[in-house]
């Protein structure tokens, strides 16, 4: 989008190929997730962003394939010339190739992943009313994180306010105190690409949210009903979110050069390895320098850097000049974990926890997101949230009502 | 919802049983199928909306079977005993067994029609954009409503608002001028429960957003790619909505003497005829009085208003007080037809239109949507959408992309 934005009125004409009509704003997707947001809030229409340019044409397709030698790319509607091609497809999650998570777990990348959860745990609380043992009713409570990223830590942060202030209200005749929310990583520390100051306040904050924090942990297998840990523990649970790892979102028709740990490679442009006119930016994007040897992390703030870095360069290239070289510049990075709070590490070894951290937490989110329909109805709820300690949209909005589910599969709206 | 208000400290042990666990604000379904408003803007949790009574309990279930010798109701999580039941599952849509429209039409009374037909003519636009003759956009571009009610009448306006003010902007590079917006009404006028100044009303303000009605028709059949009119006519259109009739939810296991028309019979009292402690209130009950013959509208005031009585005579029959008997007190009827533009009908001969009109509308839905949060946000909505002349929600959601479809089962996230 920022690509898009920085092309306009360049005098090229400019061809955006998604496979959805919106963008998604992926840093909110939890709060949706965990009810607390309605999806379209977090969704701007590709359309109105970039309305109006006569130069500027969207189609709503997916990139089949790519053939870098005659410059095409194929599509279900049909294939296309160019004389740049920008690919900026993002990342997918990574299972491992662990058959029985990527079977029976949750991931969290795009809107209908957080719909499915929140279907899936409201749902399972509906159930569990029926029940009268502790026994039986736990599977339905108990939820596992696996992956102790911003991704895992805020869904974490955000159930335990669920468990906190909103459930028992919600189902008066229940005992929550049996249930678990469990947050597995597995390595020695929470958000591992921030500050070890950061990653000790985030635990001190989950713990007083009631989440159980397992470190050196992996989760080994996950069969719907019970997760097994590589500690040896196996506990039931019919909920696994999987926020442990993510890879790119290859497309067909590359040089075989260019792909390496399920990235493309770029050289300091951002163009594809072994390619003239193609480039690569965002998470799909591996450029190793110096200071980052095996690639820069994926996280927005390079992609939308190396999304203006690369209108400007394509600019350049059109007049006959030299393109500029990538640089990132590190801006800080940041966690929530629920009321009043949240982790903040800014540059020059600046780290902040608390109340600051979250209010810096919220206001960075909501001049990120877009439009100003998004930014007003993301802010009510907050504000709504806040006072009410309610989440407003725990509603289960689906055509079917599975009504005794034991897995994925028959939560999800499709098969 | 409103019975279940009425019984709550009333030393009364109630459960509510529904298939969803939130409640819909049907009159606004419209607006969230044609990109107005979110959808869960106008769905209320049920659970939050009763909390708390230590004597209230919810469960999501369907009702499959009554049985009313042995006071018993049967669902798929169980059996459950009652003294009392009170059946208010409302109304579904009516297809007078077109097996074609059935097939291929869309409905307008849950959350999820709301969607699927936001998503289908979204996708449809997001299709023509890819052909050239305007012979091959006009299916696609094409919109058909059957049933000229406020549903119908309230769709074809936010329509032909739809066409007017948002998509020449979302799509520069189309010609919208071909594009047909189609309301279909068997009787000879529009809004046939309004007066007759009202129905002119309508039809000129209709007429006014180019949308073309067609009085003393009827819709045939429809193939999803062809609409066939009871005057011979052939259009193209892959859209149809339904919105032509409506008939009763019923249940299994209600005597005989007790279903008419696909209704409940009830006396006075909204007993069910046969009965001694089965209720039926709303859309279901088929009340017929020396003022409504035939029963009354199948309208939310109706329902509402028996819901109080309802209330009241459980309570009265607990003290063995005599029961009262229903008189509805018919507050007057409304329709939106746009920016503007509505008609009220109200007590005393009182027709208003235009502007004032509209203010009274959107006033009275705003007080009636349930919860701060939904009345916020679906003002915000409003708001927005009136001074930008924009929709914010146009967002296609789904879990798969279907790329060329033509019939409504293709377009459904569940075939």
């Amino acid at each position: 989008m920022k690509l898009a934005f920085r092309l306009k009125k360049k005098d090229l004409q400019v061809v955006l190929l998604d496979r959805n009509n919106y963008h998604t704003f992926q840093p909110l997707l939890y709060q949706v997730a965990t009810a607390g947001l309605e999806p379209d809030s977090i969704a701007g229409p590709i359309r109105k962003q970039l309305e109006p340019d006569p130069n500027f044409f969207f189609r709503m397709a997916t990139v089949e394939q790519i053939d870098s030698e005659r410059k095409k790319v194929y599509t279900e509607i049909g294939e296309l010339s160019y004389d740049y091609l920008v690919i900026a497809a993002g990342s997918k999650t990574n299972y491992y190739g662990n058959s029985s998570i990527l079977k029976n777990a949750f991931s969290l990348k795009k809107i209908p992943d957080a719909l499915d959860f929140r279907h899936h745990i409201l749902q399972n609380f509906e159930m569990a009313v029926n029940h009268r043992s502790r026994k039986q009713i736990s599977p339905y409570l108990n939820i596992f994180i696996a992956g102790g990223g911003p991704t895992g830590v805020e869904m974490a942060g955000a159930l335990g306010e669920l468990k906190k202030s909103v459930l028992p209200k919600d189902y008066p005749e229940m005992d929550f105190s049996g249930m678990k929310i469990i947050l597995v990583e597995g390595q020695q520390r929470l958000l591992g690409a921030m500050r070890p100051r950061s990653s000790q306040r985030a635990l001190r904050y989950l713990q007083k949210f009631d989440v159980e924090v397992k470190l050196n942990t992996l989760v080994d297998a996950f069969d719907g009903e019970r997760v097994k840990l590589s500690n040896g523990d196996q506990i039931e649970s019919r909920s696994l979110l999987w926020a442990s790892g993510v890879e790119g979102n290859l497309i067909e028709g590359l040089p075989a050069e260019a792909i390496e740990a399920n990235r493309i490679r770029t050289d300091r442009f951002n163009r594809v390895k072994g390619t003239e006119s193609i480039f690569a930016i965002g998470d799909l994007a591996l450029m190793k320098t110096e200071h980052y040897p095996n690639g820069h992390p994926m996280v927005a703030p390079v992609a939308i850097q190396q999304a203006r870095l690369v209108a400007n360069n394509l600019t350049a290239l059109r007049k006959n000049k030299k393109m500029k070289a990538f640089r990132y510049f590190d801006k800080g990075t940041m966690a929530t974990i629920g009321r009043n709070k949240a982790v903040v590490d800014l540059p020059g070894k600046i780290s902040m926890g608390g109340l600051p951290a979250w209010v810096i937490w919220m206001f960075v989110h909501l001049v990120s997101i877009y439009g100003l329909r998004n930014k007003i109805v993301v802010l009510i709820n907050w504000v709504y949230n806040y006072f009410t300690y309610d989440k407003g949209t725990r509603l289960i909005i689906r055509r079917f009502k599975p009504a005794f589910l034991s897995r994925k599969e028959q939560s999800k709206e499709v098969a």
